[in-house]
């Protein structure tokens, strides 16, 4: 169960202490053109030691194609691709052999799998999401063709939020600072806020908003695989992901039908909607409207702290972590929500192409 | 794509006003005894009519089984079954044939199709999670015999909400009352918002908890489909969903990692966790603890009050709609919740089974 | 596993005593007229009764569409059928509730299921292929918009065979007669050898041959799911098939490469190929030429004679059929034969509308 | 479309002069032992040069595991390998970017994906299979626990045809000699057959037999995937292959029923059958007597001799191609075919404890 999508298809692999980590595109249409430049830069921007606030590993995640691109297009074969495991400290992990570590994937690995590489999450690193940040940003490539653009910023730090919504602010703000939030003010508390949790040994969570425009009425399934219904199934597979919700979300809740219903209205551009408490989506199916979502990150779970745990023999025991670690992943998770939601979008384009013959 | 699941899949067919609504569960164990009772007590639970908060359509709503079940087994073959649509007045839709109402899947439905069943919501109507209910009944009787209970209640109405987290309330309570909420003195409270909101022509939304307990560690994929991905994807599949939360969800975001994480203690029952805030569910694997879950539920944009909207050709009309619709799909959402949920878990069992050679 | 198809998929559903069989078929486009006369026809092809060489039980085979289709036309949401179950007398079968068959699936179900519907095969029953009929006389009206046809005729029965190659006879005779043979003469052997294993209490195999026209390049995919590897999963997948070839077939194991390549020649019509030992799939994709192939019907199991065989206990016992049933299925299996390769082309067409952005 | 597999998924990638190919496991169990050194040997079997009657490209073909091993044992996470491309000379088909070579994927290729990787036919190549054969490697070692093995051999070139069955032949002689034909007097016959069409710059084709033994009743799935209908499909897959047939086969269709049908006898160690025309396969599911079946393979398309074809421009061009090429692809096909067996057969072992609560 390794595979995303249903037309477009990534299949990832890789332990963050094996050899390397990659994945394999399967379905992406002939022809189109790839950038290797921008999806390096989207791998930048997700990689360890970027800044300050992120986690001191220098990772180089330098992308290597193996198949799949030819004269600079893709050929309509698989695209397979690798980023090799480079700066393993696998000796930071080898008191962790025997030891479940608090909110970690340790325990429930060994009780599904009997046995599991213990080097550092193994297969449950987030480092695993570097597969879905190249395939993102192939997808990024076949939807800007369609006028598509996917956007992601931080909007909330711990207790620190923007208090606009991404209609009031400016997007391309969001890679002027470290912390990925277009509010530079917000932002600068937000980085302090992370950076006391590193000095604290503790960490925070936040949470992440994302902005796609320009997707035109008519992509999504109606029954099982809503668009929000996919695009909430690709976030809650990002590594520590909580939450997810689109359009009025939880809030919405709260309001009656009269004020939440979104008037259509006729125009020069065709027909829009006065509001967008939809959140671009009607029946699960793409409306012409912004779509827009949140999700929830918690405070990742490894503590550069004294903490209790047991241990494989059912002791209770005292860790204390070592180690170079993110105080908080929002950030760094910015492009990966992106990619996530492109792979979506891409394969419902490619799912509605003729879907009318 | 009108299948769900990957080992026990549910295929779903039905307009609100064709012939009928049904499925196909295809993937079953064979040999599981089926008490067609309890499907069927399931389906009442959905049903419309079934008190005084409920539209008052009144559809009997009875299954009919077409294969698969044999001498009170499953054969191990696919589980068809039907539910005639019986109460069906196709005159009251005639009306909205040119019209796209607000909030509805008319206007995107005719943008991805070219073409539509104007009827009653034709295939969006809210009818089609009869099949879901039906085989979330089969699935939560394989899960019994598994020792897995997936139980759920409305926490919330608008803004009426039960201050109380799950494991402060008496579960048993929830169907003591029409609003399926299991804190009398909060349910009396939601049903006198609904009452006022159907007086007022308006709807109001909520939210459904959602507890699974009995699931053993080890369940769940990692990467793409964790366990509460799958759990959230088929929360979002539902009509008029808006966001999906497990564990600390949301409110998690704020919480610091050195309380967020749950510490492990070794008793005499194995490993548990101190705290649950996880959800039960650690790496995308459960670990032994409670599930838990929120979902949001918009208020449901059928209003019977006249609105602004625009017709198939584009130009502005008033609507005025009339007929039988709830004005809180809560309490009916509940079984819809479970079965969803039931459905997620008997997949994730049988692809655990012999994970092992 | 009773789902056929990637894009275009039928589900099945249907024991030969239960309640019906019936199918869903999800994922075809929206706006296709469907003739439900030509459905019945294709239906009538196939049911029992319809001439003095098949088994005498009389099923009216009735279909009733439940969903999907609207004013005539498909909706793009699931096309739902059943064909109610009439005439059977199960009565017939209690004998056998404790007998493995010879060469039957009585005693493979009961190994893999541990359990069986033991009336009539149940799901081991061809009566299961009307769902195939149903679907792939909707994918004939689909494949017929792109200028595709799909025939199959009776090109042997035991020893007695047609000596041409379709391309040699005229294939608007095979309706003419009840073997469903194109080249009249030999029908009449045909229809005589088939009287006779009747008369004998025998049965007898044979081969039918498929031909479908029209195809342009480029459907097919080149790896595992090459268009003929599809074609033959699909034959092979029909009741009683022991083998599949496609052009030069087994045949072409024989001939040297120097007479088995097909040359390139460039006319008026574009490029096309001087012989067609290909099959019209070169590499697993279409080349524009016809596509033809050849599937072996065994001499089905069930003999209306005295046979050995042991009961579910192990014990030696001796059986003797009654009822009613074909001597040779062949003639009701042309339509399933073109129905399967419907089911592969229409799939593979809108497979590759997905290659194009 | 390059995944093969249900539960036990190969994704495959890679053309002949990109950077490699291989493939991603997904959907094995944990803990299986994993003996690089067998699937070393199984790779071997295939290579290029390893014999007077193969091609002479040296390719040395190391497999490279990137993924999901760890200290010797499967982890359940996805296993990725790749074998990397070195001998390739693309300067050999320089000449042959605008032409489409008779009986190749050029033309095919070309209408599909409007583009396409010219040299030594790219993703066409069967080079592609050497994914195959490590994957099998794998699934060999886990049907071995089970007490399957998985045996093929030539059983025919051209004309020169093993006259034996495969239960009077010492399978254990198969690797004995180049052509792997258990029988050597035959086998001597092929190599010098082969020998002479590379001599004559012609190609010949043949028939490989697959033999599985150990496999326990109750495998496969009755209806459309049954277990000689995977097999089939499989086998079609493999380049070059045009024909398929199990247990009794094309001649099948000459017997008569009393005489096909397979007599059950009860003895010692369970139920059993006189004679096999079944092939081991009843209804879909395997029996526990031996599966076995023929595979055909047309003799290869590339000539070392002048022919006539047509180029992208549609004119008549004269090639006349240089290389290093197979005369003969059948021995090196045998560790192929075994090895797409082997998949079949593994995944539908894992379906099968799925089937059980």
């Amino acid at each position: 169960m390794n595979t995303f999508g249903k037309i477009f298809r990534l299949t990832s692999f890789g332990e963050s202490h094996g050899r390397g980590v990659g994945g394999i595109i399967d379905g992406s249409p002939s022809g189109i053109p790839i950038d290797p430049a921008f999806i390096q830069s989207e791998l930048d921007r997700r990689k360890p030691g970027q800044s300050r606030i992120t986690t001191q590993r220098m990772e180089g995640d330098q992308v290597e194609f193996l198949s799949g691109i030819f004269e600079g297009k893709t050929l309509g074969t698989p695209i397979s691709f690798v980023v090799w495991n480079k700066d393993q400290h696998s000796g930071d992990y080898s008191g962790l052999k025997d030891i479940y570590r608090p909110s970690h994937a340790d325990y429930t690995y060994q009780q599904k799998y009997g046995f599991r590489d213990y080097r550092g999450g193994g297969r449950s690193s987030a480092r695993e999401t570097i597969a879905r940040v190249v395939a993102g940003a192939v997808a990024k490539q076949i939807l800007r063709l369609k006028g598509v653009e996917v956007r992601a910023y931080v909007s909330s730090v711990h207790d620190i939020e923007i208090k606009k919504s991404y209609k009031e602010l400016d997007l391309s703000l969001t890679e002027g600072n470290i912390v990925r939030c277009p509010d530079p003010e917000t932002a600068q508390k937000m980085i302090e806020c992370i950076e006391q949790a590193g000095r604290d040994h503790d960490t925070v969570g936040g949470v992440i908003t994302g902005v796609i425009t320009g997707v035109p009425p008519g992509w999504g399934e109606p029954v099982f695989n809503k668009l929000h219904a996919d695009l909430g199934f690709a976030m809650l597979g990002i590594n520590a992901v909580k939450g997810f919700e689109y359009g009025s979300g939880f809030a919405g809740t709260r309001m009656k039908g009269s004020v939440h219903n979104d008037v259509f209205i006729s125009g020069e551009k065709g027909i829009h909607t006065l509001t967008n408490h939809s959140g671009g989506i009607q029946g699960g199916i793409s409306n012409g409207e912004d779509i827009y979502f949140k999700v929830a990150f918690k405070p990742i779970a490894t503590l550069l702290r004294e903490q209790q745990t047991v241990d494989t023999s059912l002791r209770q025991v005292t860790i204390n972590p070592r180690g170079r670690h993110d105080p908080c992943v929002l950030p760094r998770a910015v492009p990966i929500v992106e990619s996530m939601a492109a792979l979506v979008l891409v394969d419902h384009y490619l799912l509605q192409t003729r879907n009318i013959v």
